[in-house]
């Protein structure tokens, strides 16, 4: 099967079992790879009702056809879970080169299932799998695991691993991958360290075959070409994504204060620019990426003096303005711990944001905070609480568990401004200044997302193939119902892209018919315009199917009521809210989903393909 | 005619006689309006050889058929003559309003021809044109000149005039509109000045009607819409075109120090985000613009206290690191003298920018340059300069003259790093980092520029329409001749631009597709992507053959031998030059032109359309 390795290697740690499969044709046809394939196995495997955190789970990565080969930004795999923050299909996706080693090695993806009495680690040294003892490694952070396992193993070999967050479940502990590379959001690290599963080593030799070469390797050119003269990635590789900062807050979308407000006055210590001129010692690419948006940075000296990968947009936006903080060296600082911790940047950050606020108006006091004067903008108290929630010290055993958790046992008053949707917590775009980006947190399948439809808040980003069909981008202030089918169009390509292993930064820059291209050069399918959209339609139908049999309804397509009920105070959309009801509507009826319970239809589900499901959920 | 007024405007200043002629329409289908059908008269009106500053020469102002209508981004006009700069074809284009108000008021272009005995200025107002005595107006700069005029005949009227550095013949003296917005290149404003012209006000409320109100409404609305979302817009709204600086620089493509390097260490100091932190004062949009890239600025105190529109990057480039000054202030105070006087900004900073390496190397000194002392890095001197010029004062009176007319006076050890192309001064991009740049510096037909190819230097701006087709941008370090391809098709493709009054912007966000239906639907014309092509082609070749009769032939398509022949010191492009030759044989056979001459061949002119030429020329 070209693309594919062809195999999947299946990891059952309650019986120390490894065993390989045939990857399956048919649904990798149908599914695609990545994502898509993997959310299949977990439809199939996952009863319904199960413990995120017990053996019950599992955790599938999957590459796609794409992953590893010479098409641009094709670095990516992905791996789908149950969620334990949101207790529905959790999924993330990672660049870097871990994805292309594991399928060097040998295999598609792998499934994990079980749990292990004793902490081990994975190693699959190109195609040889083996079960190690971890014990050594329990207790360390993702450097130093990493370095161990290296040391071990040699230094051609890529880990994927958590630190000491995942081990303490932390809900939204990361699984990190190249070290400063995060399977991040959906609490990924606290499944694997439910399992007592350290981490992966991967290394391999073997060869991913394409279909038509020629074809394909054309294909792949142009589009690299295409990318590498684009505005795009002119913009990213010089300041990086945090370039869309200034974009955001000039639009009055910049979530500050917990979502208090829409703007900040100290963008330029923030912004791409300031990460430029202060921190930034190099540039970074993924794997065989024309982009190259990662930034190598370093604070020299002072009590932030730390080194690594990135910040990124989201981490700036989650330790900057939502918790009032301008000092660019501590948000620095903080998004290092997380990586060392293996911890979600959006999710500590917007959690501590959530208990900043909580603090302000007396919900939380000193006496709960373990002394700490939890004030916005307090730099050192941020830090801190990082430290606290990794180690589920304190009051960090409280933040450990998300914003929606601590707001339940906070009580009612406090859940107007706890900013998740459906327990994940919301990046960095205040969706007043945007609707339809608050329409995409909304129905995002893992909940609170901002990548799911990519209607980056106010900077909508272009993805040429679907503004061709659909333009439609008007006043903020005038909600225009028929622009949700553009939601419903980004969410269906942008799957595609997690699926086939491709970075999602391509799809602004290319249109449907090279990246079709691309994928029928590469696998060998006849594959056109026409399949792209229904593959990632039906893929999308699946993955809410699980949602619906875990008992997802309309009920849970919301937004924080500070978003639908508070005007923004603030900016160019001072003012405003967003009127969700009727743009959900709307939604619905570009989905083919009933209208009331926000179940697919079994209309829908037999046009894309998924009839099968039917009957498993019993939808009219 | 849709999308045309049908009436071209002609005034003698000799005999003071003004009168209407009808729009010729055969030749408005062929050449399309603004720069293709002005440069149509103005082939056929300037006889062989006449002097750019005498009685023959003529200004043909016009705009196109989208100029004032709803398709975005179109208040743009254009300008014809014959430059006293190069002494070959002169074309300029501006924004802001002027163009959409001359239309209005009757007139899809203006014939000015002759010289007037005494200053004059022509006033017209919706359709009645007089022409009014100047002579309270001659020694005044633009502000004032144009607050004058509106004094007189309502704040309604909008006014193109000159400085004082127009009436005093500078040979880059730029025509003002808007206050701001400058014909720029080329010299118009010497031409005007020598006609005693001292400016033209217009005001008009006629309305200009599309063939296919419908189809032209949601082609316009599809483009708006498009470049709404557009990432080009975001960013250039956000940062201005200075958001260039950075990745020019980043690649070595910054010119500084009069291209003695490519990149500059103080870029955070001179970029758009240290305009937006520093001067901005809000942001402006011409007409029907949803990009709005214009900055209003003002410097609130401090010797260099000012306050006005811009700089553009192509002015900060020139003040700045060629004349290697990193004062943000010092050059937004010497944009806005440029701007007052009537002063090209860029060949006013290239030149100032030899001079210096001129009083560096010693072959000028303190005493040519009235005991000034013409450092790089020196405000006041760099300041000092634009007064001498603008008034031909002292050794401003050589430096008037242009780059390479100073060059030939100070004599051959100056010719080598006197930055121009046909007598144009150079643009802030550094080809050695960027071929293709300089081919298209060496090809322009109106010298040393950078839009009419618009491969900004190593941007590459992408313009969808052309790289779906071409793509194959490579390493700057190999020189690929089938690249050269790309340089004709955009140079046809944005003469287009240019014709219809529509900004170049556009060409970078948008589809062939898109910008043929808004043509369409304004005209009525049959008109599609293949229309397109031939229609930029034909205009092309024939400004070409403008400069061939002039006598323009392949040697004055070159470029300054530092540029070919002295390797980059610095950065990223470090140890290259451009090997020019080669590309110009792959281009001008893509052309269809002969090698040895670069004429277009007679098989290429009876292609596009230019067949009568064939035997005016004399070709073979």
């Amino acid at each position: 099967m070209y693309g594919f390795m062809g195999k999947i290697l299946r990891v059952d740690l309650s019986h120390k079992s490894i065993k390989e499969e045939p990857l399956p044709e048919k649904e990798a046809r149908n599914y695609l790879g990545g994502n898509g394939l993997a959310t299949w196995y977990l439809f199939n495997e996952l009863p319904k009702g199960i413990d995120p955190l017990g053996p019950d789970n599992k955790i599938i990565y999957m590459s796609g056809p794409l992953t590893g080969t010479m098409s641009p930004s094709s670095g990516r795999f992905s791996a789908v879970t149950k969620s334990p923050l949101t207790g529905l299909w959790g999924s993330a996706n990672s660049g870097g080169r871990w994805g292309l080693d594991l399928k060097k090695s040998g295999y598609d993806g792998l499934i994990i299932e079980g749990v292990s009495t004793d902490p081990v680690y994975l190693v699959i040294d190109d195609g040889e799998c083996s079960l190690i003892d971890a014990q050594h490694l329990w207790g360390l952070n993702v450097r130093e695991t990493t370095r161990l396992i290296k040391e071990e193993h040699g230094s051609k070999f890529n880990v994927s691993c958590i630190g000491v967050a995942g081990e303490k479940l932390v809900k939204y502990a990361a699984v990190m991958n190249d070290v400063h590379r995060a399977l991040g959001r959906c609490g990924f690290g606290a499944v694997m360290g439910s399992k007592n599963l350290k981490g992966i080593a991967v290394k391999g030799s073997q060869k991913i075959r394409v279909a038509d070469k020629q074809a394909f390797g054309e294909a792949a050119k142009q589009a690299r070409n295409f990318i590498s003269e684009s505005l795009l990635k002119m913009t990213l590789e010089v300041y990086g994504t945090d370039m869309v900062l200034d974009l955001v807050n000039v639009k009055g979308g910049l979530p500050t204060r917990n979502w208090q407000l829409g703007s900040c006055d100290y963008a330029e210590n923030i912004n791409g620019p300031a990460i430029n001129e202060s921190i930034l010692t190099g540039r970074k690419a993924c794997f065989a990426c024309p982009i190259a948006c990662g930034r190598l940075t370093e604070v020299k000296s002072g009590k932030y003096k730390c080194k690594g990968e990135g910040p990124e947009y989201e981490t700036v936006g989650a330790f900057g303005p939502m918790c009032d903080i301008s000092n660019l060296e501590a948000i620095a600082f903080a998004n290092n711990l997380c990586n060392d911790y293996g911890l979600d940047t959006i999710s500590t950050g917007s959690t501590i944001a959530f208990a900043m606020e909580c603090y302000e108006k007396g919900i939380l006091t000193t006496e709960n905070l373990d002394g700490i004067k939890l004030d916005f903008g307090n730099e050192d108290a941020m830090i801190e609480m990082v430290h606290k929630i990794a180690h589920r010290d304190g009051v960090g055993d409280l933040l450990s568990q998300g914003t929606k958790a601590v707001s339940a046992k906070l009580g009612q008053n406090s859940q107007h401004f706890a900013m998740h949707v459906k327990g994940l917590e919301l990046p960095a775009y205040d969706c007043r200044a945007t609707k339809m980006t608050g329409l995409g947190f909304a129905t995002a399948n893992r909940g609170g997302d901002h990548i799911t439809a990519y209607i980056q808040g106010p900077t909508y980003m272009d993805i040429p193939f679907l503004i061709v069909e659909e333009s439609m981008l008007e006043d903020p202030a005038v909600e225009n119902p028929e622009e949700t089918k553009v939601v419903k169009d980004l969410e269906d390509a942008l799957t595609v892209f997690d699926a086939v292993g491709a970075c999602k930064f391509m799809g602004m820059a290319l249109m449907a018919e090279d990246i079709v291209a691309i994928i029928a050069g590469a696998t060998g399918w006849e594959f056109d315009v026409d399949e792209f959209r229904k593959g990632g339609e039906r893929i999308y139908n699946l993955a809410r199917c699980f949602n619906v049999r875990e008992g997802a309804r309309r009920i849970d397509d919301t937004l924080p009521t500070r978003l639908t009920q508070e005007p923004l105070r603030d900016g160019p959309a001072e003012g405003l809210v967003v009127d969700l009801e009727p743009l959900l509507d709307a939604y619905y009826q570009y989905r083919g989903w009933d209208q009331n319970t926000g179940i697919p239809k079994a209309e829908k589900l037999n046009e894309v393909g998924l009839a099968a499901i039917v009957n498993q959920l019993g939808v009219e």
